[in-house]
């Protein structure tokens, strides 16, 4: 395996990551995704005995996760270079996001929500790998938020606003094929975090 | 016809509503549509020439605009038992969202976002028809808040916040089988609203 190479079955399961953000679940065949991870179609079934319901699953909890993580690093970063300003911090993620949405024709989003809005009601296994994902999201959410909000309950919501402001701000950008529902998201959650802060400081 | 049996073509569209709701585009196939319309299968290329584009296309549209409807009628209707407090009737409407859901086994949320997650890279009439209903629910709600914030960008903004946090809500809800993150959506519009309302009296 060359140096910088990915094996088959990590790019399986990019290929996948890619495919299911663009398309959904019920909309990506498996045919497609060897094509696209440039391997041979029984691979799949090699590297995922459980075939396209272990695929996605794998690929929830994978790129979920990764995606999380990213979103975090970027806040992270983002408060390091505007002076620890939390507000301002998470405006500016979401014009990050508005960008990166543009960049790829606005076509990659978040990873999971395509899937988790085919599976709810229909594959209870993936309901709950989709649920998952979503539940760690807000747990780092909180734990973020707590530095400058410290009532538990507080930051708890402003995780899951977060995460909500963005799941609906990526559906209309990427119907309308235009960043400012992002940037609107982003001074709405700039204003509760705002609004969460003075009401800690008066406390 | 029998008194209160709706049409054929009704039964199609009704029928395809539910099951894009529940199932998303790629996963309802028209066999599926016509049994559940109990309609012979040939009645949806007689109704909808265009087949499953034609049905989807204008289903999209049928649901999405009733459902925009229903949304400022609970809003109305809330308003006028709530002592026309708008940030009351907000937080009321998104509890009402919640129930409803659980009441169907977290099962109907937004009638279009599920089609809207799947086909904004890959079928574009489709995606024009998701981001039409979104801009016609923003618009509504631009004009539903403009009662008390009349500063046009300010009420756009909370219309955009109020679809954006339900739908990310829905999402989550769905995922987690839980009533929670409509239930904080729904206090976090309020919040927002509140905020509107205020900057409006100092202004």
């Amino acid at each position: 395996m060359g140096e910088g190479q990915p094996d088959t079955r990590t790019r399986i399961q990019d290929a996948a990551a890619v495919l299911f953000r663009r398309n959904g679940y019920s909309g990506t065949g498996l045919k497609r995704i060897a094509a696209e991870a440039d391997a041979p179609f029984g691979s799949i079934y090699h590297f995922f005995p459980g075939g396209k319901q272990q695929l996605t699953e794998e690929t929830v909890r994978t790129a979920g996760t990764a995606y999380g993580r990213m979103v975090l690093e970027l806040l992270d970063s983002l408060l390091d270079s505007l002076a620890d300003d939390p507000v301002e911090s998470v405006a500016k993620a979401f014009e990050a996001a508005a960008d990166d949405l543009a960049a790829t024709g606005y076509a990659d989003a978040c990873p999971i929500a395509a899937v988790a809005w085919e599976v709810a009601s229909t594959n209870e296994a993936l309901r709950v790998a989709t649920a998952d994902v979503f539940g760690e999201w807000v747990t780092a959410g909180e734990q973020w938020f707590a530095r400058w909000v410290p009532d538990r309950d507080a930051a708890r919501s402003l995780a899951h606003s977060l995460v909500m402001l963005l799941e609906g701000a990526f559906v209309l950008s990427r119907a309308a094929r235009d960043r400012e529902p992002l940037l609107l998201a982003g001074q709405s959650m700039a204003t509760l975090l705002r609004t969460a802060i003075e009401r800690t400081d008066r406390a």
